[in-house]
């Protein structure tokens, strides 16, 4: 195979924004390489502290053709206020990445950074996609089914308003289509009850919105659904979302600690807890949120990949991925015809 | 002792509302009787089917000066709506009981049958509370630290209005402090981050309202604090409060779908998940939702309590204890006072 035939990728990657940076990334980085080498040329934009990411990258056998280092000092955290580090922090990994992505100098902007600058960052310099209100964040919810649920929006757009929520389900259902292969995604509303009468106002009005669109919705669906995999794409405001989600994610803490409790009582509880937790975990796996690795940033005009800063260098991997995927299968002007289109 | 020294307390019980209805109601009622009789010279007024109550009580122990029973022929269902219900039902078990209620021939209100209804009927009959804009219906969420987290709104009230919440809170705390004994209960508004800034305009104002008042307010708390027991009270609109609930309430079924797919791979796994079940079983007994008994609608100016419609006999005795407790502890005229106060 020679490089002329295969696709030219370069994504910028912050390799400062995750909890384990830059090892996790440029571990990430290294094994994206190694699952893609055969079809893409890839180049990962490595955006960060020199020395830190060059010793993480002599950990691994990462080729240097396959890879150049951009040198930031400044470092956006966890806590950083987004409207202020996108004033202030201009000079930071994650602001420095997003910047290459916008210039056109990467494909793709991944980072397990701050959530919220990402999204005040990207949308600042990149626009939105033509037909988009508000952009939105979605969350792939491991279900029963096996097959994960997109829930969306998980916190980047609060305000309930029928027309973002109509655009947050095209959003979705296109991404699920065009970049997980789902042909014609189901997609549900969050509500209160089964009947279209049930919710708010704005959430009735929603639900007509979605009745009469070319969607596959298949109407509203409860709590107690989300985690069954009742439908592929569940739609709601991002307050409520972003509740699920952190609800749904402290699930398994929950129960660890239940556990715990219970063992610390007696040795006899100890010794049956012993016994159990292989298997219990072998069972709860496919609830490990990192699996997904991470989300794109849905209505930004680029390629934008977000991931949780706990990411494993599995998740950055899948997240690289993912945002090849995303640039390949051309996601936004997807988006803008479905908009166009409903 | 003799009957003069004790409360006489005289409780109107729809026996047809729950799904095992009237023998669930039945023996709840003498596991009720039993558990007051040295104190409290208990009356249930058993509402519904005569044949089918006099079957039932035929197979317990309770003496006929513990009961009467009054006979009607028409039932709401789960599936009835609330507002047709209210003026079609009339002559339905859980009007006649909650009538029985708003005409002093019965000192409290107890249902595990149709919520909606039981709100309608209820708000209808026995009016609000002075001061109340809107009644509430709260959930006793059970948590890791043993002690459970009252949540409301669950879905009485699904607008989202900082003058609602305030006043959610107000009455979640004083039920708390009068009818369960905790003192000052803590208090926290459910929202997408820690700091005051965060959320829409009416959550921040409903901070606002809470920091300013005498309530123990701890501040914000994220979907991931409300298992944990981080408070005693967590305040929500009740569109929020309603998929909180349910989605809490199905993660035991979603554990017990995935031990059940993990089992039927392989005989092997089969094994391992019958030496595990008792103990989780045991771990999460606390979790069940049926302990509490049902929970008051908090707001009216009554004594009403709303069980689930699964409710076992243990469930409607602690929901017959729970109205006892919030008639004699006399919790409206404290909402009331705390209200003015507030």
């Amino acid at each position: 195979m020679t490089g002329n035939s295969k696709n030219k990728i370069r994504i910028a990657l912050d390799s400062m924004g995750g909890d384990f940076a830059p090892v996790n990334e440029v571990q990430g980085a290294f094994l994206a390489y190694k699952e893609v080498a055969n079809s893409i040329d890839l180049e990962i934009v490595f955006v960060g502290n020199q020395n830190k990411i060059n010793e993480a990258i002599a950990q691994t056998q990462l080729p240097e053709s396959a890879y150049s280092i951009i040198h930031t000092d400044d470092v956006i955290t966890m806590h950083d206020d987004p409207v202020l580090a996108l004033r202030n922090k201009q000079g930071s990994s994650l602001f420095v990445a997003a910047k290459l992505h916008s210039e056109g100098k990467a494909d793709a902007f991944v980072s397990a950074g701050n959530t919220g600058a990402m999204l005040s960052i990207s949308t600042m310099l990149l626009g939105r996609v033509k037909g988009v209100s508000r952009p939105t964040i979605g969350a792939m919810m491991p279900t029963v089914s096996g097959r994960p649920t997109f829930v969306l929006d998980v916190g980047a757009t609060i305000d309930l308003r029928p027309r973002f929520l109509f655009e947050f389900a095209v959003m979705g259902s296109t991404f699920l289509q065009h970049s997980l292969g789902i042909e014609r995604p189901s997609v549900a509303l969050l509500n209160i009850g089964e009947e279209e009468t049930k919710g708010t106002d704005a959430i009735r009005e929603t639900y007509q919105m979605l009745s009469n669109s070319s969607l596959n919705f298949i109407g509203n669906i409860e709590g107690r659904d989300i985690l069954t995999g009742a439908a592929d794409v569940v739609v709601c405001d991002g307050f409520t979302g972003n509740i699920v989600l952190k609800l749904a994610e402290s699930f398994i803490n929950i129960l660890k600690s239940k556990i715990k409790n219970y063992s610390s009582r007696s040795f006899l509880n100890k010794l049956k807890v012993g016994m159990m937790v292989p298997t219990l975990k072998n069972i709860l796996s496919e609830f490990d949120y990192q699996e997904y690795g991470g989300v794109p940033l849905l209505g930004v005009n680029g390629v934008v990949i977000i991931g949780h800063g706990k990411s494993s260098p599995k998740a950055i991997k899948n997240m690289i991925i993912r945002s090849i995927e995303f640039s390949l299968n051309n996601i936004n002007s997807k988006i803008e015809n479905a908009l166009q289109l409903t």
